[in-house]
């Protein structure tokens, strides 16, 4: 299915520290969508396919990896981010607001990579990536947000914007086992 | 409540055709929702407060404002067209995607007319309206979207937006009428 | 030359006032690059690619070409407009400030109509256009501003940006004629 | 003169291999000019007012300042990237195009840190430094380019920045000492 097009793998907001509201609850969900967004990581590597993260940047305004992970690092975060962090050959960007495209290199890389679809991972899946899928949208990149790939705080919250992607911008929403046929 | 502020308020996609599925339907919901935005807008003429249109083109690519209200003009349309129509000293932009702020003059605008708070109304609550909300949100303006003044295809989907609107982007969501006192 | 891409001309500032220091000048030096610009654009008009005017909107904030037309016409500029102002076919864009991509619908209409190369023509050649110039080029549009296009109030300035257009932004600065030839 | 602004300091691509066409020249301008911004930077932390490199990210697409300072040192630049190096309070942000503003986090920096004037400096004056003091200008930031602190390959080049950055985008270019006054 992605074999026809130019795809990279977004992964937003996985260096996190779950320090808020609900962080506790969201962590737990995060876990659950781990092994999906990992097995998506392998299948891009094999496909020598971009990935990139883009991530908040916990006041730090940069993207230094080991500053970062070390923030983030603690009871709630630690066993995910010893499993998700970026390898080496990863992008890896800061965001300083909700979008993944608002203050950041993103569409620059993109067009640099000549990359013409996305498939977003990550969390939260109401918030950084509802806003994130829709300003791809108004730049026409077409979309993949699988759906055991993304968390929210609360699972009806998480279910209405996987809807409103599919919806309003024409996310294929499909499990991400879909992804891998041809 | 405004009145401590500089406030704009937003018109959004209001000269509308209904050209689309549920069309109809929206039609009659913008319907109701047009008397508390009329008399939002005299609330600002009385206080001198900026008025800006912000508004699909419709494949025109120009704010031309006849021609626009030429192509919207339609049984579903013209009763509301014919009362909230931007007078001659309402700001009326064009916008070539779903949120205000992409591809747009708003962000200069509101800069020189020193605004810090934005009043959303106007359809639909759930994508345009939201869209422009989190962006306006990202660059940090405060916001207000009273209940009575957006609509959606989907009772559910607007009251959906509007929950997001005031948890994650810090909206006041109250009615209309609060907003007069002080 | 051009027969080979997805080109647009760009026509910018060219409904113009002329009220500033040097607007004598420059509505001088305007006149003299109208002839290579008409001939520019029947040459687009033939090959049925898009023709965009790009525009200062002088406080209006719309894209109402007749106000803005009656509002820019006077004895420096009548001359000028009469003869470059755009047919109902062409684009008519507004620009809040110098470059054509900031605030503007452009960059999502160049999108739509698939384009890649970009023709720059107008005025100030060292302002509006070189700005506007540097903003393609970000987004990694190829550039052609034939020589005979551009005008500044000063001569050498305009000479500078041509310069500046070729070596930094990579600009085909040749004159026009030599884009009609295949 | 800085006394009753909000300002920052910007220092760009300073972080340089200066592996280009007029490498070496731009590498002996650039020791020339970095004793002006190291006391620009020492009055900038006796007031407590914040410092922002912004640079190139060869090609890294992140701001991981060792893996940049590696990649960066060589004969040309080593002496310059020793003295001029960010300390860990200083921000420091990767841009992928010509202006700082795009692709990157600095307009949501700056309006966190409340800034209203830029001081520009670094290299090449008329290229990155040109085109940021722009998008600067065309966002409303007052600017002050001390024209000891910026540097391009060619003089010449470099004077006529500097007079259209003063005359176009109204920036203060007097030498820097001027600034230390009040």
């Amino acid at each position: 299915m992605l074999k026809d097009c130019k795809p990279a793998l977004l992964i937003i907001d996985m260096i996190n520290d779950f320090n808020f509201a609900h962080g506790e609850i969201l962590s737990q969900k995060t876990s659950t969508i781990m092994p999906s967004i990992l097995d998506l990581k392998d299948y891009f590597y094999q496909n020598k396919w971009p990935i990139i993260y883009i991530n908040d940047h916990y006041k730090l305004w940069k993207a230094d990896l080991e500053r970062l992970i070390q923030h983030c690092s603690n009871e709630r975060s630690k066993h995910i981010i010893d499993k998700i962090a970026p390898r080496k050959e990863d992008y890896f960007l800061i965001k300083p607001k909700h979008s993944a495209f608002y203050g950041t290199a993103l569409e620059s890389l993109l067009q640099e990579l000549k990359v013409d679809v996305l498939v977003l991972t990550g969390i939260a899946g109401n918030i950084c990536v509802l806003f994130t899928a829709n300003d791809a949208y108004m730049r026409e990149y077409s979309l993949f947000v699988p759906q055991d790939c993304i968390a929210s705080n609360n699972d009806q919250d998480n279910s209405n914007a996987l809807t409103m992607m599919k919806e309003v911008l024409k996310a294929n929403i499909e499990p991400s086992k879909f992804f891998y046929e041809q």
